[in-house]
């Protein structure tokens, strides 16, 4: 039986989804390993739909974060809601304004945000479990704001960025600065983080970044008693 | 000076647009080899909106190609009508329902498709001027239509589908039979064409030929008076 890893997607689409190429990074590590993609996300309402071409709003239509994401895993996907932490290894999530904005509202309410209850749910219940959590981009806040709230002191990277890491460390959680591929790994939450496109790289850098969360993740998932990870 | 790849998307999805894994595979791997991807779409409305979970139209709902692909390319994409060949050094095409319902209508009208005004311009002025021409997954039966109407006998693979194949030939085009990630190179037209997700196959094998493609494209392309391309 493979490594089953849970992908939460959060849309599709860099500005109201998740990001599509940290997406299929992930999946295409996911597969060159050997594992299984999992792939689900909420059955809600979008925030927003952005014109990705102008960066502005078109208020006029209304997008489904599941109906969205079955895009990007090719109809292979379900709500997040049937899925419990028994069924998986692992869970990884990639970055997207969805992930601050449709997973949870830190894109609006800041250090004030909520996270989407089924997303919160299974967060809580796969940590309990002891099983990993990988977070790309800007999806460690989904972290930081879950693991923050119950004391576990989360520690993660978002790359660089101040504000964002000043964010992460008011909600409970600690950051590290990374460079563009590097890994975050808190070996006593299971948690492994990399920057991805919070650095302005290309889709080469990010892939390279995503592949080697993948591959931390899979080797937490088999090796559960061990705390020494490859820090790469 | 890096080589300049033109990349044609048709939309963002598989059932109703480009296939996003091959999309991004081929931009992972113009990346990771030194060269950059130029994206562009037509500037018109998709022939359909596929619920991606349920694999049923959405008539209700109307999107725009250039818009949606904007969503794989992350805002960075303009019109191909504004795009000329001297601009490019290669052209290629990922896969997915939009490459024939949304790029030509052979989805619809089987051999007797056309090909929307401004791909066809492109793929004719490219292949005039001697650069490579990359396809992959259902795409190269745009290049069948195009350089298939003007005698140039395009050779070709999708696999190893033998109703797609006859279409090929139908349209003036040979078709090669091809495993999963093996290439179709046709020297004395340029052309790189491998089956991708013509195959029941995962992300990784999708990434695998996508990027031996690109390396072919790119070896073509640096090597313009060079007739003996590598295989693989």
């Amino acid at each position: 039986m493979s490594i089953q890893i849970g992908v939460v997607l959060g849309g599709c689409g860099v500005f109201d989804g998740s990001e599509i190429h940290e997406a299929v990074s992930i999946l295409i590590a996911i597969d060159q390993n050997g594992a299984k993609a999992v792939c689900m996300a909420p059955d809600i309402a979008q925030t927003s739909v952005i014109n990705h071409l102008t960066h502005q709003p078109d208020p006029a239509q209304q997008r489904n974060v599941l109906l969205e994401s079955a895009r990007i895993a090719r109809g292979n996907i379900q709500s997040i809601a049937r899925v419990r932490a028994d069924q998986i290894d692992a869970l990884v999530f990639p970055g997207g304004y969805g992930a601050v904005k449709n997973l949870c509202s830190f894109a609006d309410k800041g250090t004030d945000c909520t996270v989407d209850p089924q997303v919160q749910r299974l967060v809580e219940q796969v940590h309990a479990a002891g099983k990993p959590i990988g977070l790309a981009c800007i999806a460690p806040i989904i972290a930081a704001r879950v693991l923050g709230a119950i004391g576990a002191q989360p520690r993660l990277t978002i790359g660089t960025d101040a504000q964002i890491a000043a964010a992460i460390k008011t909600m409970g959680g600690q950051h590290q600065p990374t460079d563009p591929t590097g890994l975050c790994i808190d070996e006593r939450n299971k948690l492994v983080t990399t920057p991805c496109y919070m650095n302005d790289v290309g889709p080469y850098t990010v892939f390279q970044g995503a592949a080697a969360m993948i591959r931390a993740v899979i080797q937490l998932a088999e090796n559960p008693g061990k705390t020494s990870a490859n820090k790469r």
